[in-house]
């Protein structure tokens, strides 16, 4: 019998198993198990002898080809090859294609408690209200029309449910449209772009969340950093930027903003507005975050309080539903929805439109906002442990932000410590966090970091936020700091 | 009783309620038949007595007010008010933002058989097998999985099975990698951005995808067209453009090439692929339409013949399946793919994951197959139709490609006549298509034109030609050109 068929294969593996296959395979011939000349089993045999779909044999063998370990005789059967590389002229792809730039990149360990991702807790998700409303979409009298070519502004009954909402809201005004995309990011994207050419700066939070610095760094774009306050951007800092520099546009998240969870609060949004009318700025105002409030007064959006037209008003269902299911939107006067639908059409066409048809049904059954209002209790028990856990665990010296919702904080750690510092430390103790460079313009921050809970049971907060306040403070006692044991002040 | 009452809505309009609502109220005003000072009825009255939502009458409450045209009183109502506009200070948002490319716009006038969109025929969707396995997609063991946070490279069991089947016809290799798109276009963009920092040229056909074209345009690649021929791209001209201009990548679709439909022959296939290994030349092929041939023999993709890892394979659902549904693919070594993971990272973080779950339910089912070979045959006898049609009806002097395949051919118009001059002919009679200069890389190919024949049916493409060949023929006539009655050539 075939060493072969012997061989064990892990169907839960992340490697497919052909894959896996062609590897073992390797290893066999490699070793000399299976030898020069030798015809390996017929696929149908050897997928029946190792319980696997005859294409995953078949794939296998081909890719075995490929490597020249390998020959398939067509009426023979795959034969082991004497070794002997193909002559390859491959392209240099290293040249040939734009440089990756630096993300943050996990370190590949094991992570338990997970305060690097920013998304919301899949175990709360409706799924089956998602699953009856779904079915729903699907049986609907419109599902040849949503599989057919759609309209680069959206699915037609999505588009018009949520521009009749922020009409009624006092969000849309007369001369506006909306746009769909695929969540926010794509709109950031969208937007990075049109605004690319003209060579004016564009003003941005500081720190401000690292998927918008790295798509206005691919745009080419030239960024100036305001940095974020307690309230949120600090409007006088805005306000000489705008006076000095004359930017184009300031792209901001007045409510709980990533990676702070700061606001801005009604009066320094009415000065931002006013600065915009002044000085014609263009405000884009990223608010996927302000459905989730736990705390405090809900307060009017910077494009509410706008009646020039001066403000692009992003949301979306990814925070406050389904990730997964990639429904965002834009609301601004039609001249930018017309921009912005020609950017559209260039990048992927339109939006799906299946996701849009389900993502309607949930709105209007009343079902997503029965799913906010569970979210944001329980948001509220997650910002409260996490706001304890601080007050408890974080070494004196050490500041945090206080938000009154979205899905993270700031912490600042005291001297001489750094977030990337404490990062390998508590990453051996099975936690994770983004440290602040990665939401810094000038790659500053280096005492920063961003907790985000949106996702984590209180339990794993608590324990998370000790494992890095032990951390913080085994490291200050370390560096031989003087520690005190106070706890720590709270940066509100 | 207030003259609100009377008003009439077409709840079939594209404009939505709220707004008709308001610009009936609007002219209510204007013509003062509600006088300033008057109290609007509530809207939950409003909305009683016209059939409506009460948040449709809100938001037409809330525009006019924005218009300034009523006021709220908080607790007593809406009044009609005195006109008096509010100053305003607008973004410019012609000067803040990238200007619009010029590309093709419709007339507006009813278009009856249009040759313009080339997509397939909805009539022919299988929707209730779609409907079938859309409900075990949504029924599913990983529901929640399919609602969370995804990864940029797509929903990882369709990832698994297209890999493994390209793998299984010798198309991926030991080295590949896939990653999951937003159809064929997302792929394009991302490739265009990927490719275009480093300054040198790409080779794309000429005439060709005037989607590609826009895309290259945004990302500022320096193109270099090679001429389409009735085989396809001239490979001599090609060698030439290598050998002279060192370009980084040519783009190009091999079988049914949109707009001419034109396929490359195996020798030819051969040919660029041994060019691309002597020269280091990355290729990236466009294969989303060999999967519609109806006639003559299936031949290679450059990426099976390519064993050097220099091609970048594109495929999509879009236009075997469903175009609504976005989920096309790319194949290409490992290196590639990282690249093009981190960019569509940028631009929406991952391809919505419901549609990838259904269509691999629907590929796998074996659904897609059938369908497909539905298409194929409907796919005959339309292009059948059309070549028909072609040789009876296009005066001489004109000639057309004769495909094998695909959803496009293309016409040339003898002189003096232009496409553009023929469509405003053309478009009084209900037919339309795209000029041939939208697809051409220096604007030329001003006689030539695309006929999109994948979503109509028989009857529709005879009349439509014939329609297309009259015009033309009284078009000829009356520049008093001399006109013969000879069937026309084809352009084989």
């Amino acid at each position: 019998m075939s060493p072969l068929s012997r061989l064990n294969l892990d169907p839960a593996s992340d490697t497919p198993l052909y894959r896996q296959l062609a590897d073992e395979i390797s290893e066999l011939i490699e070793r000399g198990e299976v030898a020069s000349g030798e015809r390996l089993p017929p696929t149908r045999e050897l997928a029946g002898v190792l319980g696997l779909n005859r294409t995953t044999v078949s794939a296998a063998y081909a890719q075995l080809e490929e490597a020249g370990l390998i020959e398939g005789h067509v009426g023979r059967g795959s034969f082991v090859a004497q070794r002997g590389a193909k002559a390859h002229v491959a392209a240099d792809w290293e040249s040939l294609l734009a440089p990756m730039e630096e993300g943050f990149a996990p370190s590949g360990r094991k992570v338990e408690i997970n305060f690097a991702n920013s998304r919301p807790a899949g175990a709360s998700f409706p799924v089956a209200q998602f699953r009856r409303l779904a079915k729903q979409a699907i049986e609907g009298a419109d599902a040849a029309e949503i599989l057919q070519l759609g309209s680069p502004h959206g699915y037609g009954p999505l588009r018009r449910y949520l521009l009749e909402r922020a009409a009624a809201e006092g969000v849309a005004r007369a001369g506006d449209d909306l746009i769909v995309t695929n969540g926010c990011q794509q709109a950031l994207d969208l937007l990075a772009r049109l605004f690319a050419p003209a060579g004016n700066a564009i003003v941005v939070e500081d720190p401000v969340y690292h998927g918008l610095l790295r798509v206005l760094a691919r745009a080419q774009v030239n960024l100036l950093p305001a940095q974020v306050t307690e309230d949120g951007i600090d409007v006088d800092a805005l306000e000489e930027l705008v006076r000095t520099q004359r930017p184009r546009a300031l792209m901001v998240t007045p409510s709980f903003q990533n990676p702070t969870g700061a606001t801005i609060s009604l009066e320094n949004r009415e000065r931002i507005v006013e600065l915009a009318q002044r000085f014609g700025l263009a405000l884009v105002e990223n608010d996927i975050y302000s459905d989730l409030r736990y705390r405090g007064k809900t307060l009017p959006t910077l494009k509410e309080l706008d009646a020039t037209g001066n403000t692009i008003l992003l949301r979306s269902y990814s925070k406050v539903a389904f990730p997964g299911l990639r429904v965002g939107w834009a609301i601004a006067p039609r001249a930018v929805i017309a921009r912005l639908a020609d950017a559209k059409q260039l990048s992927d066409l339109h939006s799906d439109q299946l996701s849009q048809a389900v993502l309607l049904r949930f709105a209007e059954s009343g079902e997503l906002e029965k799913h906010i209002d569970r979210t944001r209790r329980e948001g509220g028990e997650r910002l409260e442990a996490v706001l304890t856990a601080c007050r408890k665990h974080l070494p004196a010296g050490a500041r945090f932000t206080r938000p009154e919702g979205g899905m993270s904080l700031w912490i600042e750690l005291p001297e001489p410590l750094t977030a990337e510092g404490l990062l390998s430390k508590v990453e051996e103790r099975g936690v994770s966090f983004v440290p602040g460079r990665y939401f810094s313009v000038r790659r500053a921050h280096a005492r920063g970091l961003r907790i985000s809970f949106g996702g984590l049971t209180q339990e794993e907060i608590r324990r998370g936020i000790r494992i890095i306040g032990d951390a913080a403070a085994e490291q200050l006692a370390a560096t031989a700091a003087q520690v005190s044991f106070e706890p720590a002040a709270a940066l509100v």
